[in-house]
């Protein structure tokens, strides 16, 4: 019997609602395994703004920083869309990444055997695709200096900038991951055209020299973008910086048709980072009928990466394919012949499967 | 009768032998419209690397800016991927874009009807697919300064840079472009974490003051990718940054599944630069067996908007459709009930149909 301290952010939009169900299927985890986890709620994002006036506290950190790892809503909306660069709520999940050095972002995309017709690709293209991107995520040109614009404002600019030490940590961390999976590691950059990717590129190749078992590629971000709609299953792990990856990693959820349904790991730093990698939809917010099931996988990362347990985790994975080939269905992923059900109902049924 | 001078870029690769495909075609269309064409061949990539030393010569540029267009084959291979930066076959295309001051890049990605099935997307997905990227193509992290490495290697770099001029200048382009079609403008940039991207789009907004009756939307870059896949067709043009446009137009042309038949061209300087959007594909040099037909609509780009021949230009793309029709196929898009046929047959027969 264990405790864990988790820190729990709702955030906006569907984020509540979503974020509720994960923690009802987390409780029916700690019965069945005889763990207790305690709940400190905090705001990032556009609920921070309202009521702290700004996308992140220092407070908010601190808390954070002091459990065991943070299960993640979602933030955004278009009541603060027009905000001030440091002011809008993107800018408090940048800097909540930062302040937990969660410079590793995992995103599987795995394909649901039971909804591999939702995809816009053919069945045979996508059909057991099990890739990950492991994007760098608290470098590159997100967090490059200088940024900003000239005095007379006719000019803006940002930095896409790379240290040895940021290339090498993350080479690793893919290296690591890739053994334990069918070793093969693609590397992407632009390194025919910029000096930035060709030092990814060079460092990459030197980590690679401790990981021989691992079979190592390299390709531009463009090709990688066309071999992604092409032929997604020659892909194992996918490992890249900060932008590339976060248009990359979009771009190979979408091709499974289950954008509803995946999570993604923030790792590497003191706390882990789990969130589902689709929005707040503040279209649907507050209506209940919101998939649950990408905050639930999220969930099963942080049981897996961020408190290493495993089974645990997989309980989770199995509870989510139970229900999918019980045949319900929230109304993003339900065709006809579907059994339709609410965000709450959906929570309940995963939560019972456990 | 009209006489023109067009520049001429076999290149690397399947280069050479495409090109040729396109010249024959050329010239059908010289002798059936009464025109005359003078070429002058110039070398810009490996080739020149090989005869010059650099990828690029003054005397290369100067020849160019003499003609009225430039017909471009393929830049690139093996042979030299280890040269420094500076010395790449890429650093001679980009110099020439540079040089030409060929600021637009524009990038149809069309479905050929007789070709839906080779995409590996559901027919109803892509069928009548019509969008355009326009891509900046001489500015942003492409040439922004500063760039390199710190001294003690430690650190790479590259600016991502926009000048208010830069960004009106395409935008104008792009709205005007879209004027022609369905009147609908997507702006794709990062502007939730980027300045120059937050720049990018209100100057945009700025310049769609004066085209009220183009709609325009925004679109951050993660997302474009994504609904690229759920659902192009909901394109009419795009338009976006060097880097950007560079990844999003791959991923759009490989969504049609006829990515060995686009062209693209780029326009906007003193000369405008014609070529496939495909590579210079050294597996297949010199075996006779590539396809020519993104060569040739690069020829059909290449009197539409370098020489305002639009009976011309259209010529050439119903000439192609007519061999598409009439079931001839090289091999990378042949199955097995069409009539197979080489590099230059296709073209003979192309040159034909005019
Ligand atoms: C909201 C935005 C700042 C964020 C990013 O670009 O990192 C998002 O797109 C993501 O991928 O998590
Ligand atoms: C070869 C390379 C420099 C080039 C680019 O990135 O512009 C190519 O990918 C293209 O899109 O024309």
């Amino acid at each position: 019997m264990s405790k864990f301290v988790i820190s729990v952010m709702e955030g906006d939009g569907i984020g509540p609602e979503i974020v509720k169900e994960g923690i009802k299927v987390l409780e029916e985890v700690a019965k069945k395994f005889n763990h207790t986890f305690e709940y400190k709620y905090v705001d990032v994002g556009g609920c921070s703004i309202d009521k702290f006036g700004v996308p992140l506290t220092q407070e908010t950190i601190d808390t954070i920083l002091s459990t065991d790892a943070l299960f993640f809503g979602s933030v955004g909306g278009p009541k603060w869309e027009n905000l001030p660069h440091h002011l809008k709520p993107e800018a408090g999940l940048l800097g909540i990444r930062k302040a937990l050095g969660a410079f590793a972002n995992l995103r599987p995309a795995k394909v649901f055997n039971e909804l591999v017709d939702a995809s816009t690709l053919k069945r045979e293209v996508i059909e057991g695709i099990d890739l990950i991107v492991v994007r760098e995520l608290t470098g590159g040109i997100y967090f490059g200096e200088p940024r900003g614009f000239s005095q007379d404002r006719k000019k803006a600019f940002n930095t896409m900038v790379y240290t040895d030490e940021e290339v090498r940590r993350i080479a690793k961390l893919a290296f690591e991951i890739a053994r334990q999976r069918r070793k093969k590691l693609t590397s992407v950059d632009k390194a025919n055209v910029l000096e930035v990717s060709q030092f990814w590129r060079d460092i990459v190749i030197d980590v690679s020299k401790d990981y021989p078992d691992v079979e190592l590629n390299h390709m531009y971000v463009d090709n990688a973008a066309m071999q992604l709609v092409r032929n997604p299953k020659q892909f194992d792990v996918i490992v890249t910086g900060n932008i590339f990856g976060d248009i990359l990693s979009d771009e190979a959820s979408m091709l499974t048709g289950s954008i509803g349904m995946l999570a993604s790991a923030s790792v590497g730093g003191k706390v882990g980072l789990f969130e589902p990698i689709h929005g707040s939809a503040p279209d649907i917010a507050g209506l209940g009928i919101a998939n649950p099931i990408a905050q639930i996988e999220s969930l099963a990362m942080l049981l897996k990466y961020g408190l290493k347990l495993d089974k645990e985790a997989k309980c989770v994975e199995d509870a989510v394919s139970l229900v999918l080939k019980m045949g319900y269905r929230t109304p993003d992923i339900a065709t006809n012949s579907d059994k339709k059900v609410n965000t709450a109902q959906m929570g309940d049924l995963i939560a019972k499967a456990i």
